[in-house]
């Protein structure tokens, strides 16, 4: 899909496949020849990373002015903080915050529930609504009234990888809900056995929501074109800049 | 205070006291200085800084092994992350959860409520609950309920820098409240004109509340106790590892 896109808007992408056994100095050594040529504006790690190798190593040895995944601590952190701006701001929370803006939906004092607190998702949302001036909460396994807190946001993010948890009734009416669930679960009328769903119960809360992405079809798409937009930036802020930059 | 604080442990403490009007130039020479230094373990910026001095610039110069107040983005970002850890944590997010600690205040579960969204104490400690599995909700300037949603807190942590804003019917009762606020207010009977107070009504506060940290004497304390250890960490560290470790 995302090497699809790319030939899409015309830019070139390298895929460097390596065997399910790769060492760790093998990755490592892949993502430096990466980060040296001054032709690769961003680089990509497809996640999760086999279980001998460390992803902490592997992501903090992408280059920050290449890392279109924004996932390196140091972009997170200004994230993070007030008056900070990382050089790539994560795709699918960049997303998330996309589809609101574009739908024009108040973000500014708004009761938001993120449900979920992954690194890749839930806590980088939660981080970009609160700069929106989101009033948020992160709702995780621990939490123990999920559905009370949910009930009274007026953006809700379900970003838990569990299929359709947030219910129809967990949904406070006319609110904004992202479904950034992809959950497989099996389905004996299809011919694959097994069927993509959100973590939102879509048939049960698009009665209730005001707004309500679909799975598939709703925050992937757009996850993809923010991974374009990450590295179109890189590129540009690549031209623009001196060679040794500061991050 | 802090000098104070260093000469009772027995921990050498260098000031560097700069006028005013000090250059941006000259404040990241002495951070430079330091930095360089091996027999130095800590260094400390005092905030705020002058209008004219770019604080990130500053912040970020000191070196990362030293950063004991832990405010580069870096070690923020990995305070926020899941499975990373931060070199150091900031010292009053870091008092704060001792606090809870020392008292046995169950964290895990419960729900937490950070008033104030700073890079130095509420986004932090927010960011740090939630590590220790509270449902944390960010309630700031923005927000429209804010006294709801302090309602159903069982940790209440005060840090928007506004005296008393907290009012003693805000608290659920039985919850632990720690008031970071400092503020200097009016009072005609003390010979300096003014008196410390809180972010917290606390004589109304205490009246509900299980636990309920005074300004000052509350966390003022712990934020020191806090810097001292981060500094002992960082000097141990020092010793124990190889000269060019990595971050």
């Amino acid at each position: 899909m995302k090497r699809k896109a790319c030939t899409e808007v015309g830019m070139k992408s390298i895929s460097v496949d390596l065997p399910g056994d790769a060492s760790e100095e093998t990755i490592l050594d892949h993502v430096m020849e990466l980060n040296a040529d001054p032709e690769v504006h961003g680089i990509l790690v497809q996640l999760p990373l086999p279980k001998h190798v460390n992803e902490e190593r592997i992501l903090n040895a992408i280059s920050i002015e290449k890392d279109v995944d924004g996932f390196h601590p140091l972009n997170i952190g200004k994230l993070c903080m007030k008056g900070r701006e990382p050089l790539f701001v994560p795709c699918t929370p960049k997303g998330c915050i996309e589809l609101l803006l574009r739908m024009e939906i108040p973000i500014k004092g708004k009761r938001a529930v993120v449900v979920g607190r992954s690194n890749i998702v839930g806590l980088p949302v939660a981080m970009l609504l609160n700069k929106y001036d989101a009033t948020v909460s992160i709702v995780h396994s621990s939490t123990t009234d999920c559905k009370s807190l949910v009930k009274e946001a007026d953006i809700v993010i379900a970003a838990a990888g569990q299929a359709e948890m947030v219910k129809g009734d967990w949904i406070k009416p006319g609110a904004a809900v992202i479904d950034v669930g992809t959950n497989y679960v099996k389905d004996p009328t299809k011919k694959s056995g097994q069927r993509l769903v959100g973590d939102v119960d879509f048939t049960e809360a698009k009665k209730v929501a005001g707004w309500i992405t679909p799975v598939p079809g709703g925050v992937g798409p757009m996850t993809i074109a923010m991974l374009l937009k990450n590295t179109l930036e890189g590129a540009k802020r690549a031209f623009s800049q001196p060679e040794d930059s500061n991050a």
